[in-house]
């Protein structure tokens, strides 16, 4: 059986393609591409990758960098360093809005020019500034699960009419939001615009996003989990200018666009986007991209407010084996060990409880155990010890490393469920 | 064994006590209440509710109505007509700042002031205009799960000196945003305001818009999943007022505050969240409130952009039974059928070929399929039948009516996983 | 001889009548009137009255009752009671936009409706709220120089469709710009607004600012100078809403115009200007009264930056009379002693010494003196006086009363030229 | 006799003198000044001068040269040109806001930075770009009526930091709203605002402005009436930044501040005024100059809308000599003849017609005729002519020259009133 996925991309791209919309022209290279060019790609939370169209064709990142090099920004110099250099409200204007916070300066949000200037001031080793752009382009690298190259010739055109990025360099340098010479930011920061990438990498990277940061390809942890959540808030009140609200409740993908023609989303654990179509609208977002997005997010009801009902429960099995004093209840968990999952399983030992002198807590199968889901296995395993109860750990992966449940009490952990049996 | 959330909620609510902030004065029957109560409360997707502190005390609920009774002009007047009266951009502003669009008058978002009144005029019948009130309260209270009823002696406090609220719908009737008479909308919209809640009742409210619109406790569909989606999207972006950004970026959770001190939150899919705490901070939102949820968000993990990976795949089990001819595999379903974890079922099949010549797909323990679910398992199964297998859909719930996979052919479909076996 | 002035303006008239222009529709009233009217009227600072069109042709005064109203707040209340609720910048805004300071709720300037609603508010006296009105009209009539009546049925068709003053009265109370009714506050405003007026009555109240606020005709002092100053320096920057720096280059004239078609300017101690046509532009101003006032501005040089060098002097004649100790040099001072011109008066006589024992300093043609002037004249008796000259002041009017010139000496005042020359 | 008038401005400076306020700090060679420096200097539009303090203490010039230049602008390129760059409304904003306007990135006006670029910009030929500034250079020097020099340290100084400037001029780059390099206009206008000056010289380019644009002292005409209105125009709206209103309305003077500490006014037809003193209020203009000008204005009723009753008659003379056939009267007009004075000659002549068979009109005492008075008195002479009055025209200087009429009528001319009488 062949997948029906890249059918049905192909069936969007179809769908989608009007021929609307106006090249980019104040780049003059940006002028020169082929306007018919249209991808789609899409990267699952697990890695699988499903495209359609012109998914190896060739253009440069542009805006699409922001999101990224904030992130990197944010690894390097810390929340509280880079938040006191840039806000994270929406602006309500325009992409090439000046919007910085009256009398501070401080740009608005990373998504505007401004704020991406002063992120990838911010990526700058003080004492080797020419590095950033080598660090930022290793970056994308990874992300993208490849090796990126810099466009040079598209770096050039920008050069040439950048006023307005200079302007705005200027503008923070006399606010002193870095101290950097403001030409050579604005010349990494071109640089930065035009590493060249094709739909199947920028959909490498929105997965990265979706999966909490973890390259979904190559299984490298890019970003941490909090820088991940601080990208992605950004992207949701920030990624699409002047129409946040519209785009967040109409599509609901916190998204972000770039001038060639390239547009990413991601749905947090779910799936990172990407599409390509080189015809703007008055925004200087792909036409066709957006429809695309409509279209995906309509028919697939990929809307960040329209999350499933989580997993009921991390409760895959609960089974009673043996009798008598050798009895264990089992409980099989699942899947990411977080709040609402965790809650249902005690809710469940709550409602009915064990009745057996042994329990055996399984974790083979679970991915990920977040600090809220160790704290509530932790308690509920105390709990169970404090009524009595003998308690087994099976955590072959250390998803519960030094389980300290408190009071002194540790359970008992072994590798797999034949064990604590095996050993009775 | 007792739950430990409650003794989680107490600790969190004896962190958070900090006695600043002032209560409201512009209401003069707002400025007699006691400082001092303080109460949380949590109600999941399916129902089951914790509290702390004062959950019992009474208060009016203000803003907070303001997302419901938006959700309420959606559902009578449909998107097109309450978009047309109403904008989802962020105002950056205060919440009594008029932020209507230049020209038009169309206020920015249903979150302030002006969105408020206009949601409430949209409300009304224009053949009996003062019904609208009546049938809020109803609404409020089959959110909530019991009746609710008008505190009249602050209503009648607040008609005393809400001279903006006038002046505003004044300045929307002037832009024929609505016709009917403004003192009768602001009238109706102050009796709004004065709805007595608990925060339990809140909890339940925002718990209704978390599992989707269904009342968790009633199990009553209020609102329909576009609306949710709306209301959600438009709370997450305008909720909090001129701090959007940094409200979404640092607690993650699409939320509203009212002048009383009421301050709801809901995490799609996961939970409805409530604090109460009558001390404000110069935005009008409760001090205590806001640091109870930066808590739990932080403890709890309960971020919009933090999801867990959702549920790997709907696909609990895959199974052969019998052999040769007979041979079935099994492939047993659970929870929401939407993109992701369908996706990873195709992925699976196309993956591992199915190799028996029947195939049974059971939905027993599917909560819901939504479209995208339904498309993509109808075609999975005509690819299936395509390929010369037989395939059997259990669905005793009649989760998936009608199976028409396209060229003319449908599934047979059973009540229970015996029964095909049985058959054979 | 006949004057050339009115077939002058008469050619005006013609020259600006183009029809272009839409009638005010906002008031139901105003809609119903001859579109075709247009009259022109220039009053001199001394009375002297020219017109042409219909200028008996009788139409509200709506917001051209501004400035006066402001000014008899002025008079009444005090600069710093009324500067302390209405300020006096420049809103760049149209004429029915909010325009209030952040914060405070205080509008922006008294040529805005917030402004002039509380003005409004300001002449009414706390004990008897009704009588401002009255008072106003009283006023008006004055400036008229005849008694002006209130349009009610205007006045009624404007309280129909005014939300947006209802919308801002209750604004400004909320603020507690003032503390009236509201709903009283903008009736009294609506009938201020009504009163009937031709474009002589309106050229006849511009031309009491012309002359410093000396009704032109009937010499009676209705503003004080510094009343005057403060208001035409309100109309040069505030009059023309979302245009005041082109219209004070272009046009040059401190002006204010009326929704109803009236335009009126004001040249400082030279004319007052009214014209009226009903056809609006889009600011609501007379498309052909601007006209009209543009094509006066250049053809007549009335362009306030453009003052004609000031009387050279206000020395109007030195002569020497007599001889040996009876010889007496006469100094015939003319026209408004100010600055300027009494410089001119010292810097001839250091220029060019008085070589007589007796000085004779003649004010009978004199008009005013101003403050500067009286301390320049008695310093420079003084000075006189200490080089040994006996001075005498000629001056039948008392222009100079109480010349104490300091150090204990005041000249000898006679009322006519030949006083001292008999005595001598 | 000694004048009174410096020991007066000693008076003037010794009341304001309070030493608060803090020096210029963003451009550093500006932060080492003599901060007790203080001088005022008035010149009338006859060119007397009048100076009290350090008025020969010499500093840059900044901000001050933004009127002047503006005008040589509009010289060099006319009014539809300079106009379609850069706009003349407020912009109700602090002097180093950008205020360009919405989409053509047109300069609000040219008294803040951003037109004051442009005006740099429009100065320079295309074909010559670095000769702008030694063409404002000769400007400057012919004003003040004596060569002045740059500061280079300061300018060099100013270089080091000006990343504002760099910034708008990049930002007006990209709009096109010049085409030079940015780059270099930032160094050209930063050499315009280090020219040396000192008080008396502010006063004498003040008092050009004064005295319709002809230099007071060298009687060299360097700017046209129409420039000099629309740059005291502009001086009076956006001069003062921020604080329009306030400034025209208490002040009354059209005045431009410039960062050193320089502060001019000019009131036409009279006076410019000029002060110094470095320590600066929170707008960046000088806290004593400030208030000087207060004090001159109260003091000396030097307010625009406080203008004197103009010479109530340019008519200084009507008396008549002669009998019979011979009988002529005389005519003797004086100052500038414009409208309102030549108005009350006609006035005169209709209300007492002439009754002699000759009418000598005298010019000898007149300074300037305007194109309206030109007008006025040719259609005097040819009613007077249709009345069957013989009209003679005493015009030694060519005040009017070629005298027709209308309808084929000139009237005699003659060089004095000898003539006349003589020839009969």
């Amino acid at each position: 059986m062949r997948s029906p996925l890249p059918d049905y991309l192909t069936e969007v791209l179809d769908a989608c393609t009007d021929g609307s919309g106006t090249l980019a022209d104040y780049i003059p290279e940006l002028a020169n591409v082929d306007p018919d060019r249209f991808a789609l790609s899409l990267v699952t939370a697990e890695g699988t990758t499903y495209s359609a169209g012109d998914d190896n064709h060739v253009f440069t990142i542009q805006s699409i960098s922001k999101p990224f090099v904030y992130g990197l920004a944010l690894e390097k110099r810390g929340f509280e360093a880079v938040l006191g250099k840039i806000d994270v409200e929406p602006s309500g204007e325009a992409f090439n809005e000046i919007s910085l916070e009256r009398d501070s300066g401080r740009p608005l949000n990373p998504m505007i020019n401004a704020g991406a200037l002063t992120a990838h001031a911010l990526v700058a080793d003080a004492d080797s500034p020419g590095t950033a752009i080598e660090e930022i382009r290793a970056l994308l690298s990874a992300l993208a699960g490849r090796e990126l190259d810099i466009d040079e010739k598209v770096a050039a055109s920008e050069m040439q009419t950048t006023y307005r990025n200079v302007a705005i360099a200027n503008l923070l340098r006399g606010y002193e939001i870095f101290c950097d010479d403001p030409d050579e930011v604005v010349a990494g920061y071109v640089r930065q615009c035009s590493v060249d990438v094709t739909t199947t990498d920028l959909a490498m990277m929105a997965g990265t996003l979706a999966s909490g940061g973890i390259q979904p390809r190559t299984g490298v942890q890019i970003f941490s989990r909090p820088v991940v959540r601080q990208v992605l808030s950004v992207m949701a009140t920030c990624g699409m200018y002047d129409a946040a609200g519209d785009w967040l409740s109409t599509i609901g993908i916190p998204a972000k666009s770039g001038v060639s023609g390239g547009l990413i989303g991601v749905l947090p654990g779910q799936l990172g986007i990407a599409a390509y179509s080189p015809r703007l609208d008055e925004h200087g977002t792909s036409v066709q991209g957006v429809a695309a997005f409509e279209r995906l997010s309509r028919d697939m009801n990929l809307h960040l407010m329209d999350a499933p009902m989580v997993a009921h429960s991390a409760l895959r099995r609960r089974q009673v084996y043996g009798e008598g004093s050798d009895a264990v209840t089992l409980l099989e968990l699942e899947g990411d060990i977080q709040f609402t999952n965790t809650e249902q399983i005690v809710h469940a030992v709550v409602d009915e409880p064990v009745t057996t002198p042994h329990v055996a807590i399984d974790l083979t199968l679970v991915r990920t155990v977040l600090p809220v889901g160790r704290r509530m296995l932790l308690e509920l395993m105390r709990r169970l010890h404090v009524d009595g109860i003998d308690v087994v750990l099976i955590d072959p992966d250390g998803d519960l490393p030094d389980p300290d449940a408190g009071n002194g009490y540790r359970p008992r952990v072994v590798r797999c469920l034949e064990e604590p049996r095996e050993s009775r």
